[in-house]
């Protein structure tokens, strides 16, 4: 696993505020107790086995060989889950990291697809053609009544997770993102930060995506999201005209001042250069300026920590003070010589 | 009086630190009350008409004819007090203006000389000069016991103040200034803001000078003055030094971020663009970055608000608030335009 963005990101056309979305697929084997209940390496070492005969193309990993730092990229990239970064053993990528199965996570089965300036229902499509393959392979823990069956209940039904990645810096800097959280909560939906549950929003970017499982068909609550994506947009865009409308002088300072952070800073911490990007996606959405090497989402990914440590030559052993000082030297170096003026 | 920079100013080589010199000299005309004791507006006109005819190639201004902000801008050019600025009447100025004669303000006479990057006693021989001619053609009042008679009693003696202006981020950022300035007014000396008395420090740059003008002589005086400065100025390189040594990174990052503000900002306050003038100067100083259009005082002085109230064209009248924010985008335009990346 390279520390270079993956290719389907790379080659990604950006838009203002939509970013990437993914879907998520949780399968179980009918014959197999859920990963929480046994710890039988010989069954998990075999299904691993059978897996790869069907996954052409893609490279396993055995993420117990990685390094820290490798497993980290996997996780800044959403290839795997944090836990699993820790905990899990195989997966398999595809070649432009737009698909990944994680086996033994919570589930069996993980079944993940990425995809930006791409309909969802492309991303979903892609899962689904991976999900065809293992199931008409493996026997799948499935319900009539039910749907799949899950190891946590919350995924019961169509396993199907949907998420949108957005950025919403004017919605956030009101009050207005927390009132729209509440809203669609009682519809079934939810925001959360850049790396999912439990995860701090950075730069404003926020995952929108679905908690109910059950009682929607994957049509459905794919389309209900794409709806609500809508209206996020729309409402984001609005008060952003109404903002440069009424404050154009300090929307041009905050987002130009940014630019020169980005640009001269020699040091610079995550959530600071998340921040000061963010501010320049702006400029760039609003048309004030004009970056040809700028693209947002890539950028976000590249000044994550385990990204930015992959970076660093350490011939030398550093005590975790030192290092976390030469990861903010680092990305300061990086963002200077990505958007040197 | 036009609002570009003073030509003795202009033409002044910068070195680390020290900044220019001044030096006051307060007379007064024996057969006349103090001004604060008469308003005789004839005896006052007659001594100004009396006075021109000595002072060959000195423009003669009448304050009251000039706009607030032309006024405003002599202040800022440390040419007439802020006091004389509301309520004097006649000053004289060179042409380099290096020289200005207020008559009429706390004393009859008060000669001002200034310099940079040259020596103390050659201001002092130049405001001397002047008081030569003046005192070659006017009788002072001078007492044999205490020597020039003055309005307030803290001038009687030399009626000297001699004043360095100094630029101290090191010192200022530790509490070690305040020590100093404690320790120098046992032996008659202060520490001031820019704009000498009650004024603030902006861009952490100070006003070293003489309170005392009796049992001393004006070469003491001087001597003193410049003992003091030599060992403020080590101090200074030490602490900058020990600093540089301990926190590279984050001097650096400091100097390259508020390059960067100052190549960015949209609109900046006086405040902030000094504080950032100061970090680009000491970044100078250390050579860690060079610049070529950079010179820390002209810059100092060109962001005060009446000189940028010069540089706006109003045809429409606008209000304080307005002009306010005009000023600060004014002067960040200004800045970028003068340390254009």
């Amino acid at each position: 696993m390279s520390s270079k963005i993956s290719t389907w990101l790379e080659s990604a056309v950006e838009t203002p505020i939509e970013m990437s979305s993914r879907i998520r697929l949780a399968r179980n084997i009918e014959s197999l107790p859920f990963p929480g209940r046994s710890q039988d390496e010989e069954k998990f070492a075999q299904l691993v086995q059978d897996m790869a005969i069907h996954l052409e193309g893609y490279q396993q990993v055995d993420v117990r060989k990685l390094s820290y730092e490798e497993r980290g990229v996997l996780v800044e990239k959403h290839l795997i889950s944090p836990n699993f970064a820790k905990h899990g053993h195989a997966c398999f990528i595809n070649e432009d990291e737009s698909i990944s199965i994680m086996v033994h996570e919570e589930d069996h089965i993980r079944i993940q697809s990425l995809g930006a300036s791409v309909d969802m229902n492309e991303i979903y499509a892609a899962a689904e053609q991976v999900d065809k393959i293992l199931e008409d392979n493996f026997k799948y823990a499935f319900d009539e009544n039910y749907g799949y069956l899950t190891a946590c209940p919350t995924n019961v039904g169509t396993g199907l997770r949907a998420s949108i990645m957005v950025h919403l810096p004017a919605l956030a800097s009101t009050g207005l993102l927390q009132q729209f959280v509440s809203n669609i909560s009682r519809f079934g939906f939810t925001l959360r930060g850049i790396y999912g549950e439990g995860s701090q929003s950075i730069g404003y970017i926020y995952q929108l995506s679905n908690q109910l499982t059950l009682g929607q068909t994957e049509d459905e609550i794919i389309d209900n999201l794409l709806e609500l994506k809508e209206q996020l947009i729309e409402e984001e865009i609005s008060l952003r005209e109404r903002f440069i409308g009424e404050h154009e002088v300090e929307t041009r300072d905050r987002i130009f001042r940014s630019l020169g952070l980005l640009r001269y800073a020699q040091t610079i911490s995550l959530k600071e250069a998340a921040k000061a990007l963010s501010d320049v996606k702006i400029g760039v959405d609003l048309e004030l300026l004009t970056l040809e090497k700028f693209k947002f989402q890539p950028l976000i990914q590249m000044i994550q920590p385990a990204f930015i440590k992959t970076l660093i030559d350490s011939d030398e052993v550093l005590s975790v003070a030192e290092l976390d000082k030469k990861i903010d030297e680092r990305r300061a170096t990086l963002l200077r010589n990505t958007l040197g003026g």
